[in-house]
Protein backbone atom coordinates (compact mmCIF):
# COMPACT_ATOMS: atom_id res chain seq x y z
CA UNK A 1 0.00 0.00 0.00
CA UNK A 2 1.26 3.35 -0.69
CA UNK A 3 2.04 5.29 1.89
CA UNK A 4 0.48 8.79 1.29
CA UNK A 5 1.28 11.27 4.53
CA UNK A 6 1.20 14.44 2.31
CA UNK A 7 -1.36 13.47 -0.09
CA UNK A 8 -3.01 16.78 -1.34
CA UNK A 9 -6.97 16.78 -0.67
CA UNK A 10 -7.83 18.38 -4.04
CA UNK A 11 -10.96 16.68 -5.35
CA UNK A 12 -11.90 14.40 -8.07
CA UNK A 13 -10.25 10.97 -9.12
CA UNK A 14 -7.02 11.05 -6.84
CA UNK A 15 -9.45 11.94 -3.58
CA UNK A 16 -11.27 8.95 -5.05
CA UNK A 17 -8.71 6.40 -5.26
CA UNK A 18 -7.31 7.93 -1.87
CA UNK A 19 -11.10 6.92 -0.34
CA UNK A 20 -10.81 3.88 -2.06
CA UNK A 21 -7.30 2.99 -0.06
CA UNK A 22 -9.13 3.73 3.07
CA UNK A 23 -11.79 1.70 3.36
CA UNK A 24 -9.62 -1.03 1.99
CA UNK A 25 -6.93 -1.13 4.91
CA UNK A 26 -9.63 -0.39 7.10
CA UNK A 27 -11.59 -3.53 6.01
CA UNK A 28 -8.47 -5.70 6.09
CA UNK A 29 -7.89 -3.59 9.62
CA UNK A 30 -11.27 -4.28 11.12
CA UNK A 31 -11.43 -7.65 9.59
CA UNK A 32 -8.43 -8.63 11.91
CA UNK A 33 -8.82 -6.56 15.16
CA UNK A 34 -12.54 -5.92 15.26
CA UNK A 35 -14.77 -3.16 14.37
CA UNK A 36 -15.46 -2.22 17.75
CA UNK A 37 -11.91 -2.12 18.90
CA UNK A 38 -10.06 -0.19 16.46
CA UNK A 39 -9.54 3.61 16.83
CA UNK A 40 -9.43 5.99 13.74
CA UNK A 41 -5.37 6.34 15.45
CA UNK A 42 -5.13 2.74 15.21
CA UNK A 43 -6.67 2.77 11.60
CA UNK A 44 -4.35 5.69 11.36
CA UNK A 45 -1.26 4.20 11.77
CA UNK A 46 -1.81 1.25 10.44
CA UNK A 47 -2.03 2.73 6.88
CA UNK A 48 0.27 5.35 7.25
CA UNK A 49 -1.59 8.34 7.41
CA UNK A 50 -1.92 10.97 9.52
CA UNK A 51 -5.53 10.79 11.94
CA UNK A 52 -6.32 14.33 10.07
CA UNK A 53 -5.69 13.30 6.29
CA UNK A 54 -8.13 10.45 7.17
CA UNK A 55 -11.04 12.63 8.64
CA UNK A 56 -10.59 14.79 5.57
CA UNK A 57 -12.09 11.99 3.93
CA UNK A 58 -14.23 10.34 6.33
CA UNK A 59 -16.31 12.13 9.20
CA UNK A 60 -15.77 9.30 11.28
CA UNK A 61 -14.97 5.63 12.29
CA UNK A 62 -18.89 5.09 11.14
CA UNK A 63 -18.28 6.70 8.35
CA UNK A 64 -15.73 3.89 6.97
CA UNK A 65 -17.40 1.21 8.62
CA UNK A 66 -20.67 2.08 6.76
CA UNK A 67 -19.05 2.08 3.07
CA UNK A 68 -17.51 -1.24 3.91
CA UNK A 69 -20.63 -2.59 5.44
CA UNK A 70 -22.27 -1.66 1.98
CA UNK A 71 -20.40 -2.68 -0.03
CA UNK A 72 -20.48 -6.30 2.05
CA UNK A 73 -24.22 -5.69 1.44
CA UNK A 74 -24.00 -4.90 -1.87
CA UNK A 75 -21.74 -8.43 -2.36
CA UNK A 76 -24.76 -10.11 -0.69
CA UNK A 77 -27.28 -8.42 -2.94
CA UNK A 78 -25.45 -9.55 -5.91
CA UNK A 79 -25.73 -13.43 -4.91
CA UNK A 80 -29.33 -13.34 -4.26
CA UNK A 81 -30.11 -11.85 -7.60
CA UNK A 82 -27.87 -14.00 -9.29
CA UNK A 83 -29.78 -16.80 -7.22
CA UNK A 84 -33.08 -15.97 -8.45
CA UNK A 85 -32.20 -14.99 -11.88
CA UNK A 86 -33.08 -17.95 -13.34
CA UNK A 87 -35.83 -19.33 -11.49
CA UNK A 88 -38.70 -20.82 -12.97
CA UNK A 89 -41.62 -19.10 -10.36
CA UNK A 90 -42.23 -17.20 -8.22
CA UNK A 91 -42.77 -19.63 -5.38
CA UNK A 92 -39.11 -20.85 -6.86
CA UNK A 93 -37.68 -17.37 -6.33
CA UNK A 94 -38.97 -16.89 -2.64
CA UNK A 95 -37.21 -20.28 -1.76
CA UNK A 96 -33.94 -19.09 -3.03
CA UNK A 97 -34.07 -15.66 -1.78
CA UNK A 98 -34.68 -17.03 1.55
CA UNK A 99 -31.23 -19.55 0.90
CA UNK A 100 -29.41 -17.68 -0.38
CA UNK A 101 -29.39 -14.94 2.14
CA UNK A 102 -28.90 -17.15 5.43
CA UNK A 103 -26.28 -18.93 3.10
CA UNK A 104 -24.69 -15.25 2.94
CA UNK A 105 -25.03 -14.78 6.54
CA UNK A 106 -23.71 -17.65 7.90
CA UNK A 107 -20.47 -17.33 5.33
CA UNK A 108 -20.31 -13.77 7.00
CA UNK A 109 -20.45 -15.43 10.31
CA UNK A 110 -18.22 -18.26 9.53
CA UNK A 111 -15.80 -16.67 7.45
CA UNK A 112 -15.42 -13.27 7.94
CA UNK A 113 -16.48 -13.39 11.47
CA UNK A 114 -15.08 -9.43 11.89
CA UNK A 115 -16.96 -8.56 9.10
CA UNK A 116 -19.98 -9.89 10.31
CA UNK A 117 -19.49 -7.79 13.83
CA UNK A 118 -19.33 -4.63 11.98
CA UNK A 119 -22.47 -5.55 10.37
CA UNK A 120 -24.24 -6.50 13.57
CA UNK A 121 -22.90 -3.26 14.57
CA UNK A 122 -24.62 -1.43 11.62
CA UNK A 123 -27.73 -3.41 12.11
CA UNK A 124 -28.18 -2.68 16.01
CA UNK A 125 -27.94 0.73 15.01
CA UNK A 126 -29.54 1.13 11.85
CA UNK A 127 -27.06 3.10 10.20
CA UNK A 128 -28.17 3.76 6.75
CA UNK A 129 -26.73 0.86 4.55
CA UNK A 130 -28.57 -1.32 6.73
CA UNK A 131 -31.77 0.21 6.36
CA UNK A 132 -31.26 0.69 2.74
CA UNK A 133 -30.78 -2.86 2.58
CA UNK A 134 -33.72 -4.06 4.35
CA UNK A 135 -35.83 -1.52 1.94
CA UNK A 136 -34.16 -3.68 -1.05
CA UNK A 137 -34.85 -6.43 0.47
CA UNK A 138 -38.55 -5.80 1.25
CA UNK A 139 -38.84 -4.70 -2.39
CA UNK A 140 -37.52 -7.96 -3.71
CA UNK A 141 -40.30 -9.58 -1.94
CA UNK A 142 -43.15 -7.12 -2.91
CA UNK A 143 -42.01 -7.83 -6.64
CA UNK A 144 -41.63 -11.47 -5.99
CA UNK A 145 -45.17 -11.53 -4.60
CA UNK A 146 -46.52 -9.49 -7.07
CA UNK A 147 -45.20 -11.54 -10.16
CA UNK A 148 -46.56 -14.36 -8.73
CA UNK A 149 -49.86 -13.00 -8.24
CA UNK A 150 -49.70 -11.65 -12.14
CA UNK A 151 -49.29 -15.06 -12.90
CA UNK A 152 -51.92 -16.83 -10.85
CA UNK A 153 -49.39 -18.74 -8.75
CA UNK A 154 -50.57 -16.71 -5.53
CA UNK A 155 -53.56 -15.31 -4.04
CA UNK A 156 -54.39 -11.91 -4.52
CA UNK A 157 -56.71 -11.25 -1.45
CA UNK A 158 -54.02 -9.96 1.16
CA UNK A 159 -53.24 -6.49 0.90
CA UNK A 160 -49.80 -6.41 -1.06
CA UNK A 161 -48.30 -4.06 1.29
CA UNK A 162 -49.46 -6.86 4.18
CA UNK A 163 -48.43 -9.88 2.68
CA UNK A 164 -45.07 -8.29 1.88
CA UNK A 165 -44.12 -6.79 5.25
CA UNK A 166 -45.32 -10.36 7.11
CA UNK A 167 -42.78 -12.11 5.03
CA UNK A 168 -40.22 -10.15 5.46
CA UNK A 169 -41.13 -10.17 8.96
CA UNK A 170 -40.52 -13.60 8.64
CA UNK A 171 -37.06 -13.66 7.07
CA UNK A 172 -35.78 -10.93 9.38
CA UNK A 173 -34.36 -12.87 11.58
CA UNK A 174 -32.48 -15.15 9.68
CA UNK A 175 -31.62 -12.51 7.70
CA UNK A 176 -30.38 -9.76 10.15
CA UNK A 177 -27.09 -9.96 11.09
CA UNK A 178 -27.50 -8.92 14.70
CA UNK A 179 -30.47 -11.80 14.71
CA UNK A 180 -28.63 -14.42 12.75
CA UNK A 181 -25.90 -15.35 14.94
CA UNK A 182 -28.94 -16.78 17.75
CA UNK A 183 -30.27 -18.57 14.71
CA UNK A 184 -27.24 -20.24 12.83
CA UNK A 185 -28.16 -23.48 13.56
CA UNK A 186 -31.48 -23.67 12.64
CA UNK A 187 -31.11 -21.51 9.87
CA UNK A 188 -30.88 -24.05 6.74
CA UNK A 189 -33.44 -26.04 8.20
CA UNK A 190 -35.97 -22.90 8.87
CA UNK A 191 -35.10 -21.88 5.17
CA UNK A 192 -36.69 -24.98 4.04
CA UNK A 193 -39.81 -24.67 6.78
CA UNK A 194 -40.31 -21.12 6.75
CA UNK A 195 -40.15 -21.43 2.84
CA UNK A 196 -43.26 -23.77 2.57
CA UNK A 197 -45.10 -21.82 5.36
CA UNK A 198 -44.91 -18.62 2.66
CA UNK A 199 -46.23 -20.77 0.06
CA UNK A 200 -48.64 -22.45 1.47
CA UNK A 201 -49.50 -18.78 2.92
CA UNK A 202 -49.62 -17.15 -0.25
CA UNK A 203 -51.18 -19.99 -1.95
CA UNK A 204 -54.60 -19.03 -3.71
CA UNK B 1 -35.59 -12.22 56.49
CA UNK B 2 -33.71 -14.84 58.72
CA UNK B 3 -30.34 -15.04 59.60
CA UNK B 4 -29.34 -18.33 59.13
CA UNK B 5 -25.85 -18.87 59.05
CA UNK B 6 -25.92 -21.95 60.82
CA UNK B 7 -28.89 -23.61 59.69
CA UNK B 8 -28.79 -27.46 59.78
CA UNK B 9 -28.22 -29.51 56.16
CA UNK B 10 -30.89 -32.29 57.24
CA UNK B 11 -33.17 -32.77 54.03
CA UNK B 12 -37.17 -32.16 54.26
CA UNK B 13 -39.27 -29.03 54.48
CA UNK B 14 -36.52 -27.31 56.38
CA UNK B 15 -34.04 -27.24 53.64
CA UNK B 16 -37.23 -26.67 51.11
CA UNK B 17 -37.59 -23.26 53.31
CA UNK B 18 -34.18 -21.95 53.04
CA UNK B 19 -34.12 -23.05 49.05
CA UNK B 20 -36.94 -20.81 48.92
CA UNK B 21 -35.46 -17.57 50.60
CA UNK B 22 -32.04 -18.43 48.89
CA UNK B 23 -34.45 -18.06 45.53
CA UNK B 24 -36.26 -15.07 46.94
CA UNK B 25 -33.25 -13.13 47.95
CA UNK B 26 -31.57 -14.16 44.78
CA UNK B 27 -34.48 -12.90 42.86
CA UNK B 28 -34.42 -9.26 44.81
CA UNK B 29 -30.55 -9.23 44.28
CA UNK B 30 -30.07 -10.05 40.59
CA UNK B 31 -33.00 -7.96 40.14
CA UNK B 32 -31.21 -4.84 41.22
CA UNK B 33 -27.75 -5.91 40.57
CA UNK B 34 -27.64 -8.11 37.50
CA UNK B 35 -27.32 -12.15 37.15
CA UNK B 36 -23.54 -11.58 34.97
CA UNK B 37 -22.47 -9.10 37.72
CA UNK B 38 -23.24 -10.63 41.06
CA UNK B 39 -21.26 -13.59 42.38
CA UNK B 40 -22.18 -16.73 44.79
CA UNK B 41 -20.10 -14.53 47.19
CA UNK B 42 -22.24 -11.17 47.10
CA UNK B 43 -25.34 -13.18 47.36
CA UNK B 44 -24.15 -14.93 50.25
CA UNK B 45 -22.94 -11.72 52.16
CA UNK B 46 -26.56 -9.91 51.21
CA UNK B 47 -28.61 -12.93 52.68
CA UNK B 48 -26.35 -12.88 55.85
CA UNK B 49 -25.66 -16.69 54.80
CA UNK B 50 -22.28 -17.96 53.98
CA UNK B 51 -21.24 -18.92 50.85
CA UNK B 52 -20.31 -22.32 51.95
CA UNK B 53 -24.07 -22.96 52.69
CA UNK B 54 -25.45 -21.36 50.18
CA UNK B 55 -23.71 -24.50 48.19
CA UNK B 56 -25.16 -27.15 50.01
CA UNK B 57 -28.49 -25.91 48.40
CA UNK B 58 -27.28 -24.82 44.30
CA UNK B 59 -24.13 -26.40 43.17
CA UNK B 60 -23.43 -23.08 41.47
CA UNK B 61 -24.69 -19.50 40.61
CA UNK B 62 -26.77 -20.83 37.08
CA UNK B 63 -28.59 -23.87 39.20
CA UNK B 64 -30.04 -20.39 41.49
CA UNK B 65 -30.33 -18.54 38.49
CA UNK B 66 -32.21 -21.72 36.81
CA UNK B 67 -34.77 -21.52 39.74
CA UNK B 68 -35.77 -17.81 39.32
CA UNK B 69 -35.77 -18.50 35.32
CA UNK B 70 -38.18 -21.46 35.49
CA UNK B 71 -40.07 -19.74 37.97
CA UNK B 72 -40.91 -16.48 35.78
CA UNK B 73 -41.10 -18.64 32.65
CA UNK B 74 -44.07 -20.49 34.45
CA UNK B 75 -45.90 -17.02 35.31
CA UNK B 76 -45.40 -16.50 31.47
CA UNK B 77 -46.82 -19.88 31.28
CA UNK B 78 -49.91 -19.30 33.45
CA UNK B 79 -50.58 -15.23 31.49
CA UNK B 80 -50.74 -17.40 28.12
CA UNK B 81 -53.17 -20.03 29.14
CA UNK B 82 -55.37 -17.66 30.70
CA UNK B 83 -55.27 -15.71 27.71
CA UNK B 84 -56.40 -18.48 25.33
CA UNK B 85 -58.51 -20.51 27.86
CA UNK B 86 -61.90 -19.05 26.62
CA UNK B 87 -61.03 -18.64 23.15
CA UNK B 88 -63.74 -19.39 20.75
CA UNK B 89 -61.50 -21.00 18.23
CA UNK B 90 -58.20 -22.46 17.11
CA UNK B 91 -57.45 -19.20 15.18
CA UNK B 92 -58.07 -16.88 17.71
CA UNK B 93 -56.33 -19.35 20.34
CA UNK B 94 -53.10 -18.91 18.01
CA UNK B 95 -53.40 -14.95 17.81
CA UNK B 96 -54.06 -15.06 21.59
CA UNK B 97 -50.87 -17.10 22.11
CA UNK B 98 -49.04 -14.92 19.91
CA UNK B 99 -50.05 -11.88 21.24
CA UNK B 100 -49.90 -12.99 25.06
CA UNK B 101 -46.15 -14.58 24.47
CA UNK B 102 -44.66 -11.03 22.89
CA UNK B 103 -46.50 -8.82 25.18
CA UNK B 104 -45.19 -11.30 28.35
CA UNK B 105 -42.01 -10.35 26.63
CA UNK B 106 -41.71 -6.87 26.17
CA UNK B 107 -43.56 -6.27 30.16
CA UNK B 108 -40.53 -8.28 30.99
CA UNK B 109 -38.11 -5.99 29.07
CA UNK B 110 -39.41 -2.75 30.06
CA UNK B 111 -40.69 -3.73 33.77
CA UNK B 112 -37.66 -6.27 34.90
CA UNK B 113 -35.18 -5.87 32.93
CA UNK B 114 -32.86 -7.70 35.38
CA UNK B 115 -34.79 -10.41 35.31
CA UNK B 116 -35.05 -10.13 31.32
CA UNK B 117 -31.05 -10.28 31.18
CA UNK B 118 -31.12 -13.21 33.46
CA UNK B 119 -33.56 -14.50 30.40
CA UNK B 120 -31.62 -13.46 28.13
CA UNK B 121 -28.52 -15.56 29.30
CA UNK B 122 -30.68 -18.36 29.76
CA UNK B 123 -31.68 -18.48 26.25
CA UNK B 124 -28.69 -17.32 25.07
CA UNK B 125 -27.05 -20.73 27.33
CA UNK B 126 -29.48 -23.12 26.46
CA UNK B 127 -30.42 -23.72 30.12
CA UNK B 128 -32.63 -26.31 30.45
CA UNK B 129 -35.61 -24.04 32.20
CA UNK B 130 -36.08 -22.20 28.44
CA UNK B 131 -35.67 -25.81 26.55
CA UNK B 132 -38.26 -27.23 28.84
CA UNK B 133 -40.24 -23.57 28.39
CA UNK B 134 -39.62 -23.84 24.16
CA UNK B 135 -41.23 -28.19 23.86
CA UNK B 136 -44.45 -26.64 26.21
CA UNK B 137 -44.56 -23.69 23.67
CA UNK B 138 -44.08 -25.63 20.77
CA UNK B 139 -46.84 -28.62 21.87
CA UNK B 140 -49.08 -26.08 22.79
CA UNK B 141 -48.97 -24.59 19.26
CA UNK B 142 -49.15 -28.34 18.24
CA UNK B 143 -52.47 -28.67 20.15
CA UNK B 144 -54.00 -25.56 18.60
CA UNK B 145 -53.78 -26.54 15.08
CA UNK B 146 -54.15 -29.80 16.19
CA UNK B 147 -57.94 -28.55 17.39
CA UNK B 148 -58.12 -26.68 14.34
CA UNK B 149 -57.54 -29.69 12.19
CA UNK B 150 -60.34 -31.66 14.02
CA UNK B 151 -63.19 -28.56 13.67
CA UNK B 152 -61.86 -28.56 9.73
CA UNK B 153 -60.61 -24.79 10.66
CA UNK B 154 -57.33 -25.53 9.75
CA UNK B 155 -55.90 -27.59 6.62
CA UNK B 156 -54.66 -31.32 7.07
CA UNK B 157 -52.24 -31.67 4.13
CA UNK B 158 -48.96 -30.48 5.91
CA UNK B 159 -47.35 -33.24 8.32
CA UNK B 160 -48.65 -32.03 11.61
CA UNK B 161 -45.03 -32.07 13.07
CA UNK B 162 -43.78 -29.55 10.10
CA UNK B 163 -46.77 -27.23 10.51
CA UNK B 164 -45.87 -26.82 14.00
CA UNK B 165 -42.67 -26.45 14.04
CA UNK B 166 -42.85 -23.71 10.72
CA UNK B 167 -45.20 -21.76 13.02
CA UNK B 168 -43.34 -22.16 15.93
CA UNK B 169 -39.91 -20.59 14.06
CA UNK B 170 -42.23 -17.28 13.00
CA UNK B 171 -43.18 -16.93 16.41
CA UNK B 172 -40.01 -17.90 18.00
CA UNK B 173 -37.82 -14.34 17.25
CA UNK B 174 -40.28 -12.56 19.70
CA UNK B 175 -40.61 -14.91 22.32
CA UNK B 176 -37.20 -15.60 22.94
CA UNK B 177 -35.81 -12.90 24.95
CA UNK B 178 -32.54 -13.11 23.36
CA UNK B 179 -33.83 -12.44 20.30
CA UNK B 180 -37.30 -10.20 21.20
CA UNK B 181 -35.14 -7.31 22.42
CA UNK B 182 -33.80 -6.54 18.59
CA UNK B 183 -37.45 -6.99 18.09
CA UNK B 184 -39.42 -5.20 20.39
CA UNK B 185 -40.18 -2.05 18.13
CA UNK B 186 -41.88 -4.57 15.61
CA UNK B 187 -43.35 -7.14 18.36
CA UNK B 188 -47.08 -5.47 18.84
CA UNK B 189 -47.59 -5.14 14.90
CA UNK B 190 -45.44 -8.19 13.67
CA UNK B 191 -47.90 -10.17 16.68
CA UNK B 192 -50.93 -8.98 14.49
CA UNK B 193 -49.03 -9.47 10.81
CA UNK B 194 -47.46 -12.84 11.65
CA UNK B 195 -50.47 -14.51 13.11
CA UNK B 196 -52.59 -13.47 9.83
CA UNK B 197 -49.76 -15.14 7.58
CA UNK B 198 -50.05 -18.07 9.78
CA UNK B 199 -53.64 -18.42 9.68
CA UNK B 200 -53.41 -17.83 6.14
CA UNK B 201 -51.23 -20.73 5.48
CA UNK B 202 -53.14 -22.79 7.61
CA UNK B 203 -56.20 -22.36 5.35
CA UNK B 204 -58.06 -25.43 4.17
Amino acid sequence: MTKNMNAPSSRGPLDHNVRDQIVEAATEHFGHYGYEKTTVSDLAKSIGFSKAYIYKFFDSKQAIGEVICANRLEMIMAVVNAAIADASSASEKLRRLFRALTEAGSELFFHDRKLYDIAAVAARDKWPSTLKYEERLQKMVGSIITEGRQVGEFERKTPLDEATQAIYLVMRPFVSPVQLQYNLEAAPTAAVLLSSLILRSLAP
